[in-house]
């Protein structure tokens, strides 16, 4: 599309609900909100291509607080800031003091004097992250109420224990340029399924986002994962009820083959069995860290049993013509090359691979706008006051 | 106070005395250059509030060294530098080659070839923080001098062994507010007091730059500790000396009772016996690390004596009025949150903690005002232009 | 030279062949290149001086990776990129997922999708280094072809295994500006010499990047190592070849009083012998940590039996007229100052240290420098715009 037409597709838009909240959960928000998002994401990627410089903040912070490590979301989170104009802060835990006893309350207001946006990454334990991001929150309502801050930064889940936003609505863009539009996006088959891995773990917010924001869309969402590694029962609720208030569905398989047959689309990636998280947040909560060790053990086998969830040639030749989309979210697991066994078999991660960079890419843009939304109240208003000044973002 | 106001205020000041300086301890600066760093501070805030940018540096560094743990300060110095154009780069002595043997009058140097300033945190050992800033700043003088650097970064003392001037500067602040102005100080009492806290080591900075500070304005210090828990002689000595001269006065005693009796403001805040730190120094110049562990065992066996020490409803009741304003420099530990027994209680931290947070919003601003009053000869012409330009902080 | 004169000077550049290109190494570049980074790096400086602001980006990032602690190095990056308007993103490895198994390729793309620049220091292990930076840049090349990425960032090395072209090129500036001028080198003495350190392991690229860069301008360069310290022969035949092409020469010799003996400059520098590093880069292949200690007690033994490879007063008095220029990239290890014996003597360092830190204060800007002209095709035509624009660095 080009720059006009998005600029002008904004006249659609006659609110924007996003306008100083916080983005929490992608289904906390309307579709139209999450297609505003959609929309000035790809603007302002259009913009930077036009070397035109979306610089709103002539200075300001945005905080980031990564309880996990992070490269991509990291990046992305910096390079959204930067693109606008904000520096970015990092508040590492280790350095600070706030293991030294503080309160949440406290350290939220302290970190958020002349701060814009805060990113949270808390995504290790079920049951914290999400909380967590809640209470930071509500210290910030009570900040700005109780006139300790001058404004009031919105925050950014960059991953929690429930949703991954900005990966699922990066993910959304992918899907949108891959069948030529979102309302294209109706009908059509997806599988999340849980893949092998190795490694230990692995949060399960992305098959939560992917399963609770496709099917609003209209897609026909299939959840496959082995017995023991169920999702949360709530957003499972969500996604289903969403789902079928879209036109869309979901469905649950406990095979993989099943729920791979036929689809359109496969997002195949690996998370940590429920019932062994959860033991891991009781364990961290009780600072038992010796433990830590046995459940990881258990964990591992465990996975070990489903060493063939993985995404191969074989599985790849029952999916729609033998030639659905394969979607991860990166780094994947691959078969033969950083792994023995993995959740995609090498052949099949390479013809897609360029794919999914392409998909990563959508990242520091979502962020972007998910920020210009919180802070404007006319995202395509602002867009086209950058499209007319045409500042350049590199001197020519 | 409204901006126009605060903006012809700086009339009054016919000089600055603080352009290109260092700004290492409060008592080297004359009680003008104190009011024009209030005054510049509260302009700065107000500016930000109207969403007018202070921007002043279209590039430059602004170098930190924190050799010690650090939340606020860290933000604060970080806030400060966005506010006025600077990038805050973190020489952080763990990833550098600092720890090799380099001298510190080179490193200086090699940090400050595009720096315009150098914060500075280094609190943890009596004789040694202030003596490495002044070390940092007469290689900067060399460089200078030489040809080596175009420019000399002044350096701000982000808290060293003697003072804390930027917690100070705010302190003052937070009271000139609570009392409705720096000529309301005079005759009011303020008691500086020891109070228990389980850990260990806290620097004696804090209240060294309190009793330094506030009966240059008049105020009627008290100081009071328990026996073993004595500050600094020479800071005793200018302390009393600087007060008596500013129609203030100092008094000690070992009694918490005794010390907050009638007090408008207490201050109640743990610090680490002088001996023990002392102690602590010379056990770090000698890389004798492990009888660090023995040292904090005794120095937390010292504290536990006085653990009736804290901050709770029946002392604030003997305070004027039973309604003393209460301060601290933050993290406070307080009993039963995050702590068993600690500085203040819950009941007591509960009722001032929003005006904690609001003393602690301040240093940011002080920073940038310090900051600004080294670089700039004339702060208010510099105000003003900037109020006239009415550039916005965030696109409007 | 006057600020005027050097924007004329451009004028004799008619072409720039670093334009979209990575530096990695000097002798990749054509002379009149070199040439070239080197008029730019010294008009930033002169642009600066006189407050006139070279920000040429609104916004973008300067990438670092650093695989080697670092002072100067990270901190001249960090100037460089905020001069130019860019914001360093740190990949901090430990706090990344790259130690998961992520490849090179996909986290090269993973941290390209704004940036501009990728500053890569790699320097520990030889036959590692560049070939990590050839890695990265095939995978951005992939990454530009294939349309992952909008722009590809250009890569500076930071110090690799073989080159460190951002110390030799300032290093050549510092040169120029002793004899007055890039022409006036023809002829010189240069002595490139081992010397005695007590710490391991210290890289080849210094020596490398100075015996392969002073012979292109002509000088006469001699190389003086004990045995076993010999450099990489394809690089020693690089320099021979090059040097006289150019009317200058490589001259080898195992004395360091032969070496030394009627130079004009001095570089004496200590370095890890070849036949060990080669041992450490199979041991860390093979992930075999523990053996690493052991070899490191083997290189310092071996070090030892060197150690009146010290640069001191009587063997420079043997130099030109006793009195050659002394050149070190810093930090060096002074006898008596920060190690008990060490490259060169207490009274030899401290007359020559200010120059080291002018020498070392040409970083900043060269990196400044091969990032304009890897950007712009005109960098004259560039920075006489930032001349006539008359943008103030700092407000006046």
């Amino acid at each position: 599309m080009e720059l006009q037409e998005l600029l002008q597709g904004f006249d659609d838009f006659n609110s924007n609900n996003l306008f100083k909240t916080d983005f929490l959960l992608t289904w906390e928000k309307s579709k139209q909100d999450l297609e505003l998002v959609v929309r000035v994401a790809e603007t302002l990627k259009m913009l930077r291509q036009k070397n035109i410089s979306p610089k709103l903040f002539d200075s300001g912070l945005a905080v980031s607080i990564f309880r996990d490590n992070s490269t991509r979301t990291r990046y992305s989170y910096a390079s959204a800031a930067n693109l606008l104009g904000l520096t970015v802060e990092d508040l590492d835990e280790n350095k600070s003091q706030i293991s030294h006893g503080e309160t949440v309350r406290e350290t939220a207001n302290m970190i958020s004097f002349m701060t814009d946006f805060i990113g949270i990454r808390d995504d290790m334990y079920p049951g914290l992250g999400h909380s967590y991001m809640k209470e930071v929150a509500s210290a910030l309502d009570e900040g700005i109420d109780q006139g300790v801050l001058e404004k009031r930064p919105n925050i950014i889940n960059l991953q929690c224990d429930l949703d991954h936003p900005t990966q699922s609505v990066a993910d959304l863009i992918h899907l949108k340029n891959y069948f030529g539009g979102l309302d294209q996006l109706k009908g059509k088959k997806i599988c999340m399924s849980w893949a092998y891995s190795p490694s230990y773990g692995k949060p399960m917010s992305v098959p939560q986002g992917i399963i609770a924001l496709m099917g609003r869309f209209g897609m026909d969402v299939t959840l496959a994962h082995p017995p023991g590694y169920e999702l949360l029962p709530e957003i499972m609720t969500i996604a289903k009820q969403k789902a079928e208030e879209a036109g869309g569905s979901l469905k649950l398989t406990q095979n993989m083959e099943e729920g791979i047959d036929g689809m359109d689309v496969v997002y195949a990636k690996s998370w940590a069995p429920l019932q062994i998280m959860k033991e891991r947040t009781q364990l961290v909560r009780n600072h038992q860290f010796d433990a830590l060790d046995a459940l990881e053990k258990k964990c591992l086998a465990q996975n070990a049993q489903f060493m063939d969830w993985e995404f191969d040639q074989n599985k790849l030749s029952h999916t729609k013509k033998g030639a659905a989309l394969y979607m991860h979210c990166l780094p994947a697991d691959i078969s033969g090359v950083n792994c023995k066994h993995g959740e995609v078999s090498e052949s099949v991660f390479e013809k897609y691979r360029l794919k999914t960079y392409k998909e990563a890419a959508w990242k520091p843009y979502v962020i972007a706008a998910m920020m210009l939304c919180s802070e404007f109240v006319n995202p395509g208003g602002v867009l086209q006051a950058l499209y007319s000044s045409q500042k350049p973002r590199i001197l020519t």
